[in-house]
């Protein structure tokens, strides 16, 4: 991890970076990223200029590119531990419901949407985190598809890829829905409906 | 249909308000919302200043709004004759080819998306405009979901509006990662599949 390109940060100084991106993301959070300002991020962490501009010498988008970053993070971790270990229908139940709660839990707003359209769809940095986090979270699916056919759940003709891949546009579509209806029915039914369907592919 | 509130519009008054707004579509399909200008589309459709605020007295935003709504309907007009008469199973692999490949040529690209943006999601009007198509596109699919069962091809236990729900879903999840990768490839497996799994529910 780098601060002014090329700079290797010590282990204080990545603490230290750590602690604004992770106050900033609670300021965007609080206020939008439209109000908020680079002086609320210096009085919530107890930061001076010359600090934040040490650690994002690029200003405000490198920030918010940081803060997307680990918004992304958290969209995983909130899917743990279940995510990482979906070789049981109860463990996919439990991840489904899991996610399903977490996205009514926190209605029409995310933080990582807001960011990404904020710093732009045309903005490298902001597609790059977008569809890293998509790879992740589909291989991570794929894995738990897999975790079921070597358990011998489920027959190993089923495309662990391509059930991941509709399982993460479901995700997606139901986000998306939710965002613009403030309504999660699409994400629940659709999610619902993806565990069932590849569970009627279950070898008994 | 009114300009001015409340003020009716006569049939050639229609007919130029829709010409506007087709004229607007264009160049706002050719040149992005926001480079476009007023000016562009008072070229475009031979329309006067006072003309055009004859027929949109709030201006670009209201132009805008019913671009949007044109939009959507094109986004179901591109479906037909497909999605209207959805009761046998070649009559949805014919939708969904159809469907898969408008995106596909689409490419990133997203008319009623980017408005969408452009006009906010906290602007009624625009979030009606998406809420709205939202509802007609499931209901399709929901009276394509019956159509098979009226036929005797799906068993009546299936829930019609689960099924349109979750493809809608499927669609619009792939069409999200399309616009942040450039690649159809989740619309394309999430609907093949959705097509699939429904097929498997059927009677023989």
């Amino acid at each position: 991890m780098s601060g002014v390109a090329g700079t290797v940060l010590t282990a204080k100084g990545r603490a230290t970076r750590a602690r604004i991106v992770e106050g900033a993301a609670e300021v965007l959070r609080e206020t939008g990223v439209d109000l908020a300002t680079l002086d609320d991020v210096m009085a919530r962490t107890h930061t001076s200029k010359s600090q934040l501009f040490h650690y994002f010498p690029a200003g405000k988008d490198e920030l918010l590119l940081a803060v997307a970053g680990y918004e992304a993070d958290r969209v995983m971790e909130h899917q743990e531990p279940y995510l990482g270990c979906l070789d049981t229908w109860e463990a996919w139940e439990r991840w489904r419901d899991a996610t399903v709660q977490r996205y009514e839990e926190q209605g029409d707003r995310c933080p990582l949407g807001t960011l990404s359209l904020y710093l732009g769809r045309s903005t490298p940095g902001a597609r790059a985190v977008v569809v890293t986090l998509l790879r992740q979270w589909q291989a991570a699916l794929a894995v738990g598809v897999r975790a079921l056919q070597e358990a011998g759940r489920l027959p190993a003709s089923v495309d662990a890829d391509e059930r991941a891949a509709a399982l993460l546009a479901a995700i997606q579509g139901g986000v998306g829905i939710l965002l613009a209806t403030g309504d999660a029915y699409h994400l629940r039914v659709a999610l619902f409906q993806g565990v069932a369907d590849l569970r009627r592919l279950a070898t008994d």
